[in-house]
């Protein structure tokens, strides 16, 4: 066990008993404090904000890799990103020195600490990364296998290459949005099947699909894949991700190159990106894969991440959100190395920043379904909201939160949530 | 008339007769010397480069929005991309201006005339932008109707949504490259007909697609769609695009999601950026439309482009290319206002130096059909390169060229060429 993930680590920073962002998590994310100033990198501990800036301008990241560059005082992530294992390494190491109860460095340097360490209400939180290239999964068996049973009926749920490929698309990068930002209604074509010619106008069955991101970290050259053994030094972590869908501009545009406008109007991420060296004691395996993958997706030991998943709603007329959806990223058929080596095995190249995304985190019991699409099965089983309220798809007014944590033994390593709200069509 | 695009213009450095780039076209570029020194942006007129970057420092863009800003002396055409129509009328009225025969100021000033006017052998070329999103739109009816006649049969080609909305995905922006790029042949999974399970290798079926591609300039906020009467004001020029494609890594992963492994190892641009104003003389009606669009859809006057198209192919055993195709811009059926219009009608965001590209660009008749897939029926109609070779697909070592060019009366504004070789599998 890395020294870092040590259960027992405690901080000198007071960490409430639920807080996703106990020592052993110290997710890194993009901040700018609401008194104003540059954004900066920073870390979350308990209900501060650990300013990296700061550190680093009075030299505390001393070691080999860090010692001699400037990464933290910027406004995205890509630099750090660019560094690679050895950094992220280093920086956590350090990070963690600082914060832990024993070490007087941090701690009783009031000027300093003052100046580093921000209450979370006192910032903003902005996009973790400069994204130039979103590529999004659909690696939920259970997700493809309603979506498939619900267009083109049980047999023929599964498409035949489903089973051989981590299927994915390329997303679009200019809409992605920090957690808290609302969104319009789209307008768009549809075709409903009781007319002949399409119509158009605001979507009417707008849903979210409940996902996981991972943040690229070094890249590689055209021409040169990532083979799958080697695919966890290119991930620097993870976020949470609503990829907000409009059912019916997507059902109509679809084929046969793929979703565009049903999708592209905005996708929402967590700010803070929980590293995948905090996730390491929470590896687990994912379902058993048959047929076996060809050679270049092949994997070994547990390759999947126990990440508790969950989607909660709140109308416009309630006062608090109810929970709709438990899920958890471990039910993924394609592990992340699978994503990665298939990503890159014809030479495509990934850089520094890039997201990858999971795909619909859907499980095997109705109440684990990702998507409204799948909870209310296209509409035709509307779920109750516990108010009186029914929901088939999205509302304006509606506010969706998705949650993720794991679970460590007294402790939650925590992603904080990603939150956005439906505003009328403009 | 504008004037810089009056027939009769002149210009005082030599331009050979047949060039691409009179002083009618003036298309932006980035480029480095050889010799070394920073990347900047560049005109080109005849043989040379303008460096407009020495220009600007010493204050020869003088006009009003131009005069405060320093835009030439980057890596990228962005921040000029961002300034919008009137800095790029601005800026073309400076160039055309010092460049015309009669005007002495650069003609007679010999050291500034030196530092400024570069031949174009002296210069390497770099991709004229950074592009955040890669849009590829799929709007030429022959193409889709030839492709989906292959691949569902002739009574089913075209998909009931492909008349009422110009179809497109998100293309890969980290692998676009400039002319002049040569790219490895891809790995990756098909799955042959005569096969129960897919293979892995080397794609068998390798090929280009002949497109355009239009470079965004100032964007649009997020959730604020660009109406199509404004479309023209958000792009800058085109450029030629190959949008090469493994068909049969294609064929397997395509369904349901679209392109992926099979376009995104790579996309090549040509370096120089034909503006929207030298093509204005150009614009001529596209085909006719039925059934009418949608509203928002809807657009008046000559909204395409005559703009000639070529295809060029020369195997590693030929001295000389050998042209496989003779297309036309004017022939797509979508324009490019429509396709703007469709892509933010959602509230997408477009951002300055964002690729729009048309799709291949395939005309009426066999010989100018944009890909090989289309010109050799899937590989069923071979067609022959004059020294006894035959192609169904690409082969190692085969070079593929396109040129693009406006035919005016005396002059013609040509975009140059894209070029890339083909490399044997690595």
């Amino acid at each position: 066990m890395n020294l870092t993930n040590d259960p027992s680590l405690r901080s000198w920073v007071a960490v409430p008993p639920d807080s996703d962002c106990p020592i052993q998590n110290l997710p890194f994310g993009v901040f700018r404090r609401r008194a104003g100033g540059e954004p900066g990198v920073g870390v979350a501990i308990g209900e501060h904000v650990l300013d990296l800036a700061v550190l680093e301008a009075v030299g505390r990241f001393d070691g080999p890799v860090l010692r001699p560059v400037k990464v933290f005082g910027t406004r995205t992530l890509n630099a750090f990103l660019a560094l690679g294992r050895g950094a992220w390494s280093e920086a956590r190491a350090t990070i963690s020195r600082l914060l832990r109860h024993d070490e007087p460095a941090l701690r009783d340097n009031a000027t300093l600490r003052e100046r580093a360490l921000v209450p979370m209400q006192d910032v903003e939180m902005l996009l973790p990364a400069e994204i130039g290239d979103y590529t999004d999964f659909y690696s939920s068996r259970e997700h493809a296998t309603n979506v498939g049973s619900m267009f083109r009926g049980p047999d023929k749920a599964l498409m035949p290459n489903w089973l051989h490929l981590p299927v994915a698309y390329h997303g679009r990068a200019s809409s992605l949005v920090v957690s808290g930002t609302d969104l319009h209604r789209p307008h768009g074509q549809s075709k409903p099947e009781s007319v002949e010619a399409p119509v158009f106008g605001p979507s009417r069955s707008l849903d979210f699909e409940l996902e996981v991101g991972y943040l690229v970290g070094p890249g590689n050259a055209l021409g040169t894949p990532i083979p799958a053994a080697d695919a966890l030094d290119h991930l620097f972590g993870m976020v949470l991700v609503n990829d907000w869908s409009a059912r019916d501009i997507q059902a109509w545009e679809y084929v046969p190159l793929g979703p565009f406008l049903g999708k592209n109007f905005g996708t929402s991420l967590s700010p803070w990106v929980v590293t995948m060296e905090a996730l390491e004691p929470f590896r687990t395996d994912g379902p058993a894969q048959d047929p076996p993958p060809l050679p270049y997706l092949g994997t070994s030991g547990p390759m999947s991440y126990d990440i508790n998943l969950e989607v909660h709603l709140q109308s416009g007329r309630m006062d608090e959100p109810v929970r709709i959806c438990r899920s958890n990223f471990k039910y993924l058929y394609w592990n992340i190395a699978q994503q990665v080596a298939h990503h890159t095995v014809n030479g495509c190249n990934l850089r520094p920043g890039d997201l990858l995304a999971s795909g619909t985190v859907s499980g095997p019991t109705p109440d684990s379904f990702g998507s409204l699409l799948e909870l209310t099965w296209r509409g035709t089983r509307p779920i109750t909201l516990g108010n009186g309220e029914e929901r088939r798809f999205l509302e304006d007014g509606d506010r969706v939160t998705f949650r993720g944590w794991c679970q460590g033994n007294g402790y939650r390593v925590g992603f904080g949530e990603v939150t956005g709200r439906i505003l009328p069509a403009s």
